[in-house]
């Protein structure tokens, strides 16, 4: 059903249009063609246009203004150059994190620095009066009762929700498959645990998440880095060589806007990784945490929706859109969720029950997907923003990832800059963010940094400027 | 200051009290002498028989009556026999949880079966309406501006409450010693992780709780069962020789009130215990869960108050007194703290805000000494008239321990009583109980069965009537 490889008309015509505004056709308040007009002059169906210009209204490109028409909302910005992508076939290795790591936990938490370390939301982007008239609802009708016998797995009510949004993006899962965690990280390190045994080798993206280092490491498991471009994703080719050549017992990948670059893993590609890795029978731990934050017009699949041999687990969280605090997330962990439940009842034994039954009346209110448009449309724009406020303030060279979702940038440095220089430069001006360092076990990106454009402000703004003057005088200091 | 091991006056006469009520000197809802009586006739102060009262009201032995005097609230018992202990050394060995235990954990979660299986707390007992009330002050006030930024050991409010707790119960820890986790398990799970690489050798308490052996098990980590008397719990003798015998690397306790027995360790023999394993440099991981849940006058103490190296990694949660569905725990981790909170941060990554939240509020506002004399009180006697109810129903020979906190309580079937036979049997007339089985990877126990006590109702004596009969059958058909 979703998986015409053919761009529709609309979204055709909404690229041609964006790449003329950021040329410059049409400079940031200027008035489109209306509707009608482009209708007339393109050829085109009045719905295939209002369609496209609805889109690049929610990509914060233009806006409607009413009784008027549509504006250009987005100063034409120079073209991003894409970070470098290096296809090296990696070695086996084991993971030791360091004392700096460990720091950077506590930098990125620091709410006295400006905060582009950590990859949290916005706070004014969760839907904060909603959750918190359902407490006083709970509180009415005194939740405690609720409070008794749940199950490892979770509430089935959540569990429920969980199903039918699964089913709305093509992943069909039945609530009895769903295992209701205290978090995304959680989930993963369950999974983890039920496939491999100390000692075992898993395959992960180069760069990957900081988290699924620690649990790597934690669970002393060795790793093989796959290289993943910063546009696509894992690369299949070298996939496919490492599942060849070595005993790899798991694969980890954030197939839909990865942290991070904020790679997407085209759904063919899905489906491809999933093919290679059923040949062998290994199980695919995939992280679909930035899932429901896309930027176009439809959400892209999960590897998970491929899967037949039960051997893809699904993982997941609400920690982006609706409460980082509340560490609600879950896990549909394929042939393996005896094992994950095992896991699970030997170490948090069950999810709390209050923020499980809190968001499980979230979902079943109904406002969720709008919720999820609102935030949509606001992250594509910070990222857009914060990218050109990047170009603008940073030295020539700098390369930059423009992620269809998600809100991380990453940032290549020129001149190959040490990021860990410029991140000690950062925190004595009360900025933080966090190094390239951190997202190799091997250390292969440490003239990058990842920023966190969920926070974009006129005050951030002012920030990025000062981070722009430190990278200009690190890089000065070098030559 | 409270290590005289000197037995007070006061308790000594409660004591023989107690024991002149349970021979039948005094029968069921006769009056006992009063206090002025007492006081001359024994030669006590008026103020020494008064607490002795006391001690034996909170423990539902007798009660008050309005201008009236002390009146026997307990029938007379027979006497209670104690279980078998048998020293035997232990031998290391690997553990395998066995799909039998893991229904189990769904069969104690199923509240259409009288539920004697898992020990969670009676939900009467459980300070519902306070809470129902925090929250609706939360939603008033909006708690999601304290969503943000929360660091990985928790909030500073919870912790300093807890550091306030432990200060009154003779243990000096500050808010900074303390990690907020999502409940007790989850401690018990960092510190073994912290301190453990997989293959490494554990001693345990045998019989010990389950959901550490599946800890154990999840972390590949191998055991050697340290015999635990079920009223003085681990025997120091035996520890001594395991730690000079064998590479142990950390030893778990549940010094106060263990599961499945309900043995207390003698707060000299904590004191030994630190001083056995600080020589040989071993950490031990203390479950002090139930330590608030003591019937004498005075709550014991933990082995934590007597270290000094930091080897001691106190763990609790507030699951069983406030409630089992917020999951949330803590640990005072000693020197491994930096190794717990990377562990943390691996695996569930923060501990819920909400429910960490609520109860910081709870024990702020006071009440939560009041709430635990009242269910201690309530637990107390509920021990005692579930005890009563067995040594009633079931067949001679069964034996029982007599927990000085807590609410379960280990039963020894007669006859060496397969006490699986009997699960399966009772599940069939809808009562679920915990076999002796699970308690120890050896299998040591199977003539012995957990019962919780908390759900202790005119209803459940029906339920252990009929239980008692289906052992005598199960008796009468072995013979």
């Amino acid at each position: 059903m979703r998986e015409s490889k053919k761009i529709p008309l609309y979204e055709r015509f909404a690229q041609e249009l964006e790449e003329q505004i950021r040329s410059g056709t049409f400079p940031l308040g200027t008035r489109i063609p209306s509707i009608r007009e482009s209708s007339e002059r393109r050829e085109l169906s009045f719905s295939t246009v209002l369609q496209a210009y609805r889109v690049l209204e929610n990509r914060g490109v233009i806006e409607a203004r009413p009784q008027s028409g549509y504006y250009v909302k987005l100063q034409p910005k120079k073209q991003v150059p894409e970070p470098d992508f290096e296809p090296l076939q990696g070695i086996p290795t084991s993971i030791s994190i360091d004392e700096v790591s460990l720091r950077l936990i506590h930098d990125t938490m620091n709410l006295d620095f400006a905060q582009f370390g950590a990859a949290l939301p916005d706070p004014a982007l969760l839907p904060t009066s909603k959750l918190n008239r359902i407490l006083a609802d709970l509180a009415r009708e005194g939740m405690f009762p609720h409070d008794q016998g749940e199950a490892v797995e979770g509430r089935e009510d959540l569990r429920i929700q969980v199903a039918q949004r699964a089913f709305s993006y093509g992943c069909d899962l039945s609530p009895s498959e769903i295992v209701i965690t205290t978090g995304c990280n959680e989930s993963m390190s369950l999974c983890l645990q039920s496939v491999c045994q100390p000692g075992d080798l898993v395959a992960i993206e180069s760069p990957t998440y900081f988290g699924i280092l620690l649990a790597l490491e934690a669970l002393h498991l060795r790793v093989i880095e796959i290289p993943s471009h910063p546009r696509r994703g894992m690369s299949l080719e070298a996939l496919r060589f490492a599942v060849e050549n070595h005993p790899i017992k798991a694969v980890v990948a954030m197939t839909n806007f990865s942290n991070p670059t904020g790679s997407l893993m085209e759904d063919e590609d899905k489906r491809e990784m999933v093919e290679i890795l059923g040949a062998y029978g290994i199980p695919l731990v995939e992280d679909d945490i930035n899932g429901e934050l896309y930027f176009s017009e439809r959400r892209p699949r999960t590897a998970k929706s491929y899967d037949k041999e039960g051997l893809v687990m699904l993982c997941s969280s609400f920690s982006k859109d609706i409460s980082p605090g509340f560490r609600i997330g879950w896990v549909a962990p394929g042939r393996f969720k005896r094992e994950v439940l095992c896991r699970k009842y030997a170490t948090s034994y069950r999810t709390s029950v209050l923020p499980q039954l809190t968001i499980a009346r979230f979902l079943e209110s109904g406002g969720y997907e709008a919720h999820l448009r609102k935030i949509r449309r606001a992250y594509s724009q910070k990222n857009m923003l914060m990218s050109q406020a990047i170009l603008t303030h940073f030295p020539e060279g700098t390369r930059i990832t423009e992620p269809g979702g998600g809100f991380v940038l990453w940032v290549q440095l020129p001149g190959k800059l040490d990021s860990m220089a410029l991140y000690h430069e950062a925190l004595k001006a009360f900025i933080a963010i966090a190094p390239g360092y951190i997202f190799s076990p091997t250390r292969k990106f440490d003239d990058f940094i990842r920023l966190n454009a969920a926070c974009w402000s006129d005050k951030a703004e002012v920030d990025i400027a000062r981070l722009g003057r430190l990278v200009k005088s690190l890089l000065g200091r070098k030559r």
